[in-house]
């Protein structure tokens, strides 16, 4: 095992494309989300996203990271998210994970991508924006605000929580969702998709005591 | 199976604690590191930290998401970084998730997190901040800006990437860097931590053709 320092001076080294998927390998395993939004002519809009975060419970606040726009990839999901100030967050599941991937091909703006890459939309409880009908675990957020990030072009959108559907059996009593169970898969870099397999969950950590594994 | 439907009207069903779970586990899987810093008085702070994304590749942006300052718990990471403008951030591992676990309790501000968790600190190339000799992938980061999220207090806190330390012969030809061969760990909720099998890469989508894998 040899250990390789990249610093700024070796960026030559690496081509565009090898550049972005190493820097998109570093951060660690990312969530695996599907965001859906309508447009204001009333067209769905689906697409895979990875940079979902949790941003605090009380008001239960959730976080995402947009890529500029540009002319040839104009953020349709940001454009939709912000005309209508909603959209829906659906967990990606193993059954489901090529069908969410293939979202992030450049779509004509009319085009739904639930039907193009074959994922059922479902509009629940009068919320305007399209759920994930296969997700088994589907969230509809409003807008709270979008932070332009000027270091470079990207936007930073919290989005409130208003609405959780999820698999009662996946609700532990302690509150925890055992999002395995349902499936979930976490992603590395641009394009690999992970299945997960639990080593633990650890008691609330203490300064006086030993790690603590919690019962499950 | 049957499913909830968790609105702000069913928010009395859960205790605080319950609400945070739930709340920290419907995002999905999420990154797993230690920051690394120096406090102003020369002493060593380390910090798991579950909320770091890619911001960006072009410069090399990552993000992390920092709770609220209080009283009883300040937040001797972020006062850290704000001092003196450096972190590092460093891959949790199989090996090592416990221990990483275990610097979320609330030591005093002078006592170093790598000494009572038993991670041992490393000083490279003249970078004024400690990395986590156990991990294989280390980053040594410089602070661009620290967005205030009035939302709920937190904040926002990009840094630029300066270096990586990382085991050669996991990056990839194409510049994707295997984390899971270097034992990488995904977290869920607040205390859940899983080691991952990898389902497939995936080839850059495009509109006029089905999913592919990719060779790996």
């Amino acid at each position: 095992m040899s250990t390789k320092i990249i610093s700024p001076q070796h960026r030559s080294e690496f081509d565009q494309r090898q550049w972005a998927r190493l820097i998109n390998s570093v951060s660690g395993f990312k969530s695996a989300n599907l965001i859906g939004t309508i447009s204001p002519e009333g067209n769905s809009n689906l697409c895979v996203v990875s940079s979902v975060v949790h941003l605090g419970s009380n008001p239960p606040l959730l976080g995402y990271v947009s890529r500029p726009h540009s002319e040839e990839s104009p953020r349709h999901t940001l454009m939709n998210i912000e005309s209508s100030g909603e959209f829906t967050v659906n967990m990606v599941t193993q059954s489901v994970f090529k069908k969410a991937h293939q979202t992030s091909a450049r779509y004509k703006r009319g085009e739904s991508e639930f039907e193009a890459v074959g994922l059922e939309e479902l509009f629940l409880d009068g919320c305007p924006v399209p759920f994930v009908k296969e997700s088994p675990l589907k969230m509809h957020l409003s807008l709270r605000k979008v932070y332009p990030i000027p270091e470079n072009s990207t936007f930073f959108v919290i989005g409130e929580i208003k609405t959780i559907h999820v698999d009662s059996s996946s609700i532990l009593d302690d509150g925890y969702v055992d999002i395995e169970a349902l499936g979930a898969v976490c992603i590395s870099g641009l394009d690999g998709y992970h299945s997960t397999q639990r080593l633990a969950r650890m008691e609330y950590a203490k300064p006086d005591r030993e790690p603590v594994e919690r019962e499950i």
